[in-house]
């Protein structure tokens, strides 16, 4: 069988056979945003990787250098962020194909650096080596958190409510405009698409004040689209989720996007992927704590649904009120990520 | 400027600015076979990553994937064992081409299981992403170590006795068999050389047994070939090294395979890269207990040469007892790894 015939769920699948010789310091191995290993008592520490590689995350086309080696700290930041933790050290592994300039290294660097700053984590290491045609980073990310601040996906229950930060299918609409830069679109809406997509923030305040509340009981990062994290939440958490589609937040400037290029706005913000927000569910007891703690610190968030127990699955409501069964697969990023080649 | 133009030790140059933002933690960074951080009082964590891409560091066409898989992890561990420290936990990223099979996905895996299972390692996480043409793995490994067994490549000091574990150039002429397998050579005597190269063993028994000693003074494993290795200690130990050529020890397989293909014998036991043994310095009054704490584990070990003061630089003492000066430089390991390509 060949592997283009598999998504990578089932790839996943083959991966994630028994591998652990010692379980006693594993609190979760694969199965969430980051590792969970005790090492110290009160400490525990959180273990993430992900790697880019040239034509396949990120093109050269519409992104420098700068934007690319950023964006290498930033996804790793957000899996940090999604399990309620502190990023602290990274190692940053770089196959650099021959026809790159030391100037453009010094820029992807300079990117790495930046990053590194925002988000106060330390490059201890890494490894550089000769790739034979495209740029390839690897990130491995390590992190912080106390053991009863820590937020698993497995943890939402029926009647839980479903938040998301910020906007989504931004990412998608600023991908949209890079392949398309035909499109005429006043330059305001195509910066902050741009941007995102190009420059992604990831949510690390809005993570840790989550963790800190104790009141979230399941997260994610929205790295693969809203739909595709809401799968792997109730696929964990043994339950199912109503999604109000009108609740979905999205930009005036996507509307916008969407309207004047003829695209599904709605495919963007479910769908879409590489916004990097949270996606988070809380007990009802603890919403209005929530909402004060991340409205202190400035994060927009939303209101977009509720947790139904497994039998019902994942559905949208739609604008008319019919309900739209949303199946658990068919989220695959490489669906998303195809769409660069 | 080119990046063709420049080795790795340049880029390494570029990228080991300042990128602590919070140095508090890092006892290590940059600088090492592993980073060194400060997690928890009493356990220090080590942390390390490498990279290895298809046709660069490893060929499908002579390498099983069973094999790739195992290597990726071994190389890592090889990392850890160098600091005196103990592998825990890694995570492992995997850039696949669609031409791969299930079946070759299937065994890559249970390569990197094998290794796992080897080296008590768990394996807890990893991202798995599509890559256009070439087959990439890279391996971010967590290691522990107590503050007290930690050994660093800065602690060499004049009147040290410099010793290997193992045979050395076995991986290099491996290399050689197997890009020249026409080379009519003695079975038992292929077996052992492509062996090693293809499956090499990380000396993880033997680092921790001479972190836990406290009598070691500096430590590489020899991932690059001896004297990169030792110009690493030279230059972060500030001093100087006399290799006695005659005591560094080669297998008599190499011997035979060097001779019968007019190889350098001593180009392999010098610069070949890969063999993965430990090159480590001791001074006087304990080089009787290390011994003693690897022949007790059955780790043969040989003193090859003596650290010298800075001011007389590295030399190999050739057989006629003249001085072969060497150059801090050159040693860079993409000198070795393009010769797969």
């Amino acid at each position: 069988m060949k592997l283009s015939a598999l998504g990578e769920f089932n790839l996943i699948n083959i991966m994630t056979r028994d591998i652990l010789t010692n379980p006693v310091e594993v609190v979760m191995g694969i199965g969430d945003d980051a590792a969970v290993l005790k090492v110290s008592p009160d400490q525990w520490l959180l273990f993430t990787t992900d790697m880019l590689i040239e034509e396949v995350h990120f093109s050269l086309n519409w992104a420098s250098f700068f934007q690319v080696g950023a964006k290498a700290i930033t996804v790793n930041v957000s899996d940090i962020a999604a399990m309620g933790g502190k990023a602290a050290h990274a190692v940053v592994s770089l196959g650099l194909p021959e026809r790159l300039s030391v100037e453009n290294i010094e820029e992807l660097y300079s990117g790495l650096r930046k990053a590194a700053l925002d988000y106060n984590i330390n490059i201890v290491g890494g490894d550089v080596v000769k790739s034979p045609a495209l740029l390839i980073l690897n990130v491995a990310l390590l992190g912080l958190v106390e053991p009863e601040h820590v937020i698993f996906r497995s943890g939402a229950r029926p009647g839980n409510f479903i938040y998301v930060t910020g906007c989504l299918g931004t990412s998608a609409a600023g991908l949209y405009l890079c392949q398309h830069p035909e499109v005429q679109i006043p330059e305001s809406a195509r910066g902050l698409v741009s941007n995102t997509f190009l420059c992604p923030r990831a949510q690390s305040t809005a993570g840790r004040l989550l963790g800190e509340s104790k009141g979230v009981s399941a997260m994610e990062d929205i790295s693969d689209g809203l739909l595709g994290e809401l799968a792997k939440i109730c696929q964990a958490s043994k339950v199912g989720c109503r999604i109000k589609l009108k609740d979905v937040p999205v930009a005036e400037e996507v509307r916008l996007i969407a309207s004047r290029t003829k695209n599904d706005l709605f495919k963007w913000a479910l769908s879409g992927g590489e916004d990097f927000e949270l996606v988070f569910t809380v007990a009802p007891p603890d919403t209005i704590k929530i909402q004060e703690i991340l409205n202190r610190a400035g994060v927009g968030c939303h209101l977009i649904g509720e947790i139904v127990p497994a039998a019902q699955g994942m559905a949208v409501e739609l604008p008319d009120s019919t309900l739209l069964p949303v199946s658990f697969e068919g989220y695959d990023h490489f669906a998303y990520k195809e769409k660069l080649e």
